[in-house]
């Protein structure tokens, strides 16, 4: 029983969701995961119009699609973040309101609760997004950076998620934070430092995405082996290390695109993404929910792009085996 | 003219072969490679039963299947082990009889030698199989092993086969030993000892199998290279290396499908082997039989995999050319 | 908007264009680079016969494939070569004459003029080509070599080629040489100095193929970042390191196709190769043209190869993207 | 001519400089590169205290040390980067004060205009350094960042340190930037954007230390080669990348020294730089000042360390060759 | 303070003790490993001839020599292997004796009980050893082998040497297993397995020595890392790959010097064990005791390559550092 | 028994022999390494003057230096190649006379045999050299190249050299070919082929240097197991590939010494010769003739490497073993 293959809409917030619903339907996929921004999933809207909920299911139902996710990244990343003035692109003005930095963090943690709200009207129970992290930026340890500095950012990341968890877990939703540079958790140790500081919460998992993760050199099979109970939702999305002695991992302050980085994200395939064994740890553990295609390639055309991608996953989403081998070969008689 | 392409059937023991060959059929295959338990092929039916073999013929027939090779390899691997409780798995209780090790080996061989008159009934040349071996556990010289330790294991081994291949020659049928680790041979420099050990008998040769070199690091086309006149039969089969600094090449006692094992089998096309130099390597030899694979995956489901390997198969079997380029690039005229 | 796929006729030159054309056109090509040899395109009669590029077109536009080159490697070769026997072998009589070398190389680059014009008369504005050299044979640098020695290497091209190039120029044709091991530019370094030679004139550029820089080691999208607005044509033709520590990178003598030889020409996408960073290089460069499959595989059914190839391109040549993402990520509203 | 070999104090800060230059005589260093920081070299007692720098080089003549660089990593850093607490640890009172970011950064321009020109009344002519950096911290760019935050970052770094870099030029001092990841430059590409940025000022260049560019895989020669007029000083430091999968190359939050961290700095020799390559390309660059140990590595005795270290360094520090040879092998007679 | 560098004297067991001692000791060695086989450490004599143990003391005391472990190897691998004539050849006759497998198994555990009651006399507190395995030869998993027969082996191995353990705790003596092929533990997984069976008896842990890892392709360091209490005594030796895609990993019954072997032992420093982080985790396991050289290199002299090593080892044994650096660098006053 | 390390003295011409013997044996060389050029040893003055071959020796005795070879390189060039001006520069007047290329290859011969002749009066039994090839220069194939066209070339080389050979045999004097692109042999298939066309005439082997098989991803040692009894004397040089994506292992037509080539000569030690494979196989071959250092490094100055190189030389000439290990181990008693 092959996994659903759905497409991630955050990179097409540029189209309303009808367009976009009926594109993607055309090349074959099940459903979406809808984006909290353009206007695919509107949260306010959610809450305050009776029908909001009914006719996006409608749209998607119409199309043949399912939707088994939703997601704040944008809100979610302000959540912790410092926050300066990049930050204003990517909130409603309803939540930047005056900028200031604490009072935005906190309109944001509220927004993240309405989505959880937002999501259980919808009938959805994966809230996927970013938490953003008070200590990211602290990543070189220069000037000299102590574990008390760290486990600062830590413990300001429980007090503010751990109430937003407890609400998820009132709703019945559960939170996939998309491990990620910037983020509180952006790797296996990082993440283990995450779910210790929220006390485990169950509520709190991760939305697997191996593309932030090949980059940092990290294995992606391990990352879900070492948190197989807490996959809540995966992406499909891949990034390639392009380095030729004089790129830099760290990218030198370059835009992503830009041929000189030392590494960028592709179309899912054409990375350093090794789907076959990511598929096995998934296998292994239980995950059956979607495959999930972000999409993200600088340097190539997205629709083109995104139907390969679509045919990659169905290529590659094979079940487990029940029969134990060698030992079938054992049948003597 | 591309090769055939047969299933092994060895890993499908636990179906009856009518239905297996209908669904192999259906996926398109051309043949079946016949194991000689479950009820794939039973020798001791197609030497007493007159139209048992006929039988065989009319179900393969029915669905357009061919056969061109049967295999040996459970009771084969016991004609030279060092017989333990886990052979008696292996064997139909006729050979295991009492258990008595010596009597094992002698009535395996017997039974080889029946197989080798039983193909030639069913109109087939080649049997494949194991030959087991007394000096395999041996090989890593501790404690202290002399080449006189291991030069008795090949004695043995052309002691016990020497008679069998004198038979299988009058036959017409000659007997391709899978190079595997727990064999006489093992590798390119084991398999050149077994063939100066059995005086390079014309009878036997070489199932090659590139699934049992990857993982020992040797190259498979080296192989093919080193005994093209001896390739009699072809496997299709994959390993992959999964070493990760903890695991170990050796494989710690652990099931095949544990992720900790430092090597397993894959299906074809999702491992170490590479195929296009293995086809070249088949042209130059000069090899027209079949591609049969022997699918076995552990973390896969295997109806679903061995489509997959068939479709390996057939956009890799391509014939070699006969045109030589820069040459013809010469034609200045 | 994809790129054209044309098949190189050079390797088919056993075969009638009439023979060919239809069989290409078949596997669904757009188009044909012609070959200035076999029947392909014959420069004498397309500059006598006032009929024969017309019927050359028909014979083209009958089977609807296009035709954006034609390639005149072998007579390129022996402008600035040093004539030997071997050059009689890719040369029509009237050119090789009395084989005198100083006037061979006279009379070649006569041809190599008149194809521009034949080209113009065909409506076509790239000839593809070599150039030959003096100095490649003093590779290694010893005996002892200067640069002045190399110096008069690229003054005696410049010499024989920009006279050639200013016809070129006068008919509106373009030279794309293939930079290649015996040609005066066989990689970076060398193709900028052939540049600064013919003191970069208009009419010169490459003729971009990959196969002869990954046996050197040289990455093929440097080369195209290197030369971005110099990339005239290209030619998707692969090959494939197969070192074993016995082998040379330098051949040893062995003809291609020989699996001893350190390195061989093999069908795209068997090679080494790597088409995706190749698309987005030419992507960048704002490349249009064909997309020319130059198929040479020693060890591989040609006919098999080019239908494999083609599929290998259409599934590659991607447009680029007019998106940025992570910054449409931040439509926040 | 070998050039001198110096200790850089900026580890050694806990011992008073009489101790360290006692024991660093002792092992055989030509001279110490000065901290200002710790006793070493106190840049408001240079200025205020006629005798100090004079008591200073006795010191230093007493054990026949030289000193040709004094270095102000700790308050340049403070020139640029957003200021808080943790830069309070790094600076005196003086210029900390009340902490208020904009006059932190401001005494600490002043403070660097000061070491340069107590650097002149030392007598020595280089002021090794950090810069800090405005925009380091959006070195992932997420949340959206455009070039034009990254530019405004540049345009900072050059409107802070333009004139302290036009005090330097009248006292005869230029200031050797460590690249290093936390600064405006941290690699080839920013490096070479920071050039730009302050219009290459003769006064600005690099303190080539390898140690950070090694664990972003960038080619230390490389970086020699690009800036070869622009080494003003060489650091002798090494870093070693230990990715096993589950490491990330980011460091995931872990002090240098923790064994999970996806690289570390370790003593000279025993990590990712190759000296040869670099004295080659120091030699290119004709750079003749100090190669000028910085030992850092969490790991090991620095004592140890240290000794072997300058072994090494004596033992790599070879001049270039005048011979061109093969040309003198041509020498027939 | 450096570790003491001593000399396993296994590999010297044609030499008397007397004449090891001299050369040892000229060589600069600290102290000596004692093998319980030729004359170096005889158990027997040790039990029953009062002065014996004195005069082994004696003998070293007169060279300067310590003896902080002895080594019991040959009996130790007999306590729990199946028994063939190759035993035979590496016991006294005494334990020997008949040669029926199950009492040589018996007598050889009560030896090594013996050997512990031995070292106790001896003021030796480690007793280094091979443990045998009766499911070693299972390695493969064919003829099928099910986990209940590899627990069976793991229960054997218990059953024997929990008694043994036993009495060493009574002696204040300990068991280092050599975890090695052909032993009960060959690398992680089964040494976690072998010390989960014993019940983690406080007297059994691990003579660490990387070279039998290596060719496993298990990291050495992590084997340190994960049984960091569990490591007693430590021996340098090292070991080397040499695969050409012709020799096996599993070294195709070749004996050791055979240069067509996958892998072979090699002088230390010349294989592919990595010294600086085998050292930096014996540092963070806190390990004090010696390191021991076992000189094994079928391809070079024994007394010239024994002195290399000593000095390898001596170049390489740091101590570790109490300074936390960047931290150091903090001290801004 | 350590080897005799030498140094060619072919690099040093520029010096007279009497400066060059005494620096060399300042710095603990055995002995040298004559070349024919300079005034190292006059092959005419040896022939014509009855006293210049004792005063030669006399020389080399007063410095305690032996001589176990003379070296023709330059001459032996000559004997087939294709004459153009660069051999002029390599050649004595009376050899290079007219400057016609057949009477220059004779001249060259004749010399070659002389040369034999002279090392005789010498005492010496090796003469090294190159030997040309008319060819090398076809190495790439293009313009079409047929095995009957190498064919020839073998077939020169085997007419010119055979009678040197025979007059050699006569003097018990025996030529070894430094294997080397621009000869008749550069690698393992080529030196087979030069042997097999001179009908292996004993004379006639090979002076080993593996630093022409490195950059052509030979495996050195391969070379010396392959052709063990025609291991006549053996060069200590070095070679670094330096690819970096841009450059060619082809060398771009770029000197020696320049960084943009993809491989250059390296002092001994700092390239990618790996000498511990290699004493191994020279003591397998029962190679016990000189180490004769090879020095060319355009990056490094001469002495100083010279010096480096023979320390690394005799920290690397290991003897073999006699010991067979695990066989010594199982000393039971």
């Amino acid at each position: 029983m092959p996994r659903p293959v759905t497409l991630f809409t955050g990179q097409w917030a540029d189209l309303p969701l009808e367009v976009l619903a009926e594109k993607v339907a055309g090349w074959g996929f099940d459903g979406l995961e809808l984006a909290c921004w353009g206007d695919h999933f509107e949260v306010d809207k959610a809450l305050e119009d009776d029908g909001y909920v009914a006719a996006r299911r409608e749209l998607l139902d119409a199309h043949g699609l399912s939707c088994a996710a939703i997601s704040t990244h944008l809100v979610g990343q302000c959540v912790c973040d410092p926050i300066d003035e990049r930050h204003k692109d990517i909130l409603p003005e309803r939540i930047w309101g005056d900028g200031d930095p604490e009072g935005v963090r906190r309109r944001a943690a509220q927004e993240v609760i309405d989505t959880g709200r937002a999501a259980k009207l919808f009938g959805v129970d994966i809230v996927n997004g970013f938490t953003g992290s008070s200590v990211w930026s602290k990543l070189y340890f220069f000037p000299p950076t102590t574990q008390a500095d760290i486990d600062a950012g830590y413990e300001d990341f429980a007090a503010r998620w751990t109430p937003i968890m407890d609400d998820f877990a009132e709703y019945g939703v559960r939170f996939g934070l998309e491990v990620h540079p910037t983020e509180i958790a952006y790797d296996i140790y990082t993440a283990r430092r995450a779910l210790d500081a929220i006390d485990n919460h169950p509520s709190f998992g991760f939305n697997f995405d191996p593309s932030h993760l090949v980059h940092q050199f990290v294995e992606p099979a391990a990352f879900v082996d070492e948190f197989a109970d807490r996959i809540f939702h995966v992406h499909v999305k891949d990034a390639r290390v392009q380095l030729d002695g004089r790129s830099s991992i760290l990218s030198s302050h370059l835009d992503f695109g830009d041929p000189r980085r030392g590494w960028d994200f592709v179309s899912p395939g054409r990375g350093d993404v090794e789907w076959d064994p990511i598929i096995r740890a998934l296998n292994r553990a239980g995950y059956h929910g979607p495959l999930s295609i972000e999409w993200e390639d600088s340097g190539m055309d997205r629709e083109w792009g995104t139907q390969e991608a679509l045919e990659l996953v169905r290529s590659n989403d094979f079940a487990p085996s029940g029969v134990a081998f060698d030992a079938a070969f054992g049948d003597g008689e």
